[in-house]
């Protein structure tokens, strides 16, 4: 199949649900101090909700220690997955605002979901992205 | 190896550069009219900038044109390479202003890197990102 027979197909929210919904490698972006920034992340999906960790006092956390102090801090997440020889593949769009899982229940509920970063170290930050908006696109 | 063995390292700019000088998906996250947004593009290097191509009046372009009539818009591109079952690979974060490729000898030049977009149809615009910042991390 030739590129120009491609077509992009737009996929539904619940569609985008499913892609998403057994984890893996996705891509937070962010406003940071040095401007515009994305950094990949390993999540899992909790509650309806992204989850991550990251490591207190980490460059990711002190970006977005910031922003969180903003209530409505919104961030990006993008996940995907393409085949680069047949050129077919997905991506996810999920757009919201991010927090701090807070110490006690929140954070027993964000423990049970078992996400694990890849990098060694203590990882103790629970990150949690509500989306307010997810779009996706899937390309064959 | 267990979770806790790995380790970040961090690259500099020259590995970057190697690392993402032969193309492929990269996801540009850019302030979009609904707020943080972050996409897969099929990208390639040319001089030393990162060139990919959109449809012109497509939402990407949409998003990037309120955002490029601005000299200084600010936008950042990832690229990764990440294997799940040994949970080592690198990405690379470059951080720098986004602009349309002008007609003439910039466009001559950008055609000559062959920088193909997936998808069918007309994609008759390049937007160039000029890197101010290179930053990326290995983990192993």
């Amino acid at each position: 199949m030739t590129t120009s027979e491609r077509v992009i197909e737009t996929l539904d929210e619940a569609e985008c649900r499913r892609l998403i919904s057994h984890g893996g490698i996705g891509r937070i972006a962010y406003q940071s101090r040095f401007g515009q920034a994305v950094l990949p992340v390993n999540y899992q999906m909790h509650d309806g909700a992204i989850l991550f960790r990251t490591a207190a006092h980490s460059p990711l956390d002190e970006d977005l220690r910031t922003g969180i102090a903003d209530a409505e801090y919104r961030v990006a997440f993008e996940i995907d997955d393409f085949d680069p020889a047949s050129r077919q593949g997905w991506s996810v769009l999920v757009q919201g605002a991010a927090h701090h899982v807070a110490p006690g229940a929140e954070r027993e509920a964000a423990l049970s979901a078992r996400v694990e970063p890849w990098p060694g170290g203590e990882r103790e930050l629970f990150v949690r992205i509500v989306p307010a908006r997810i779009t996706g696109r899937r390309i064959r």
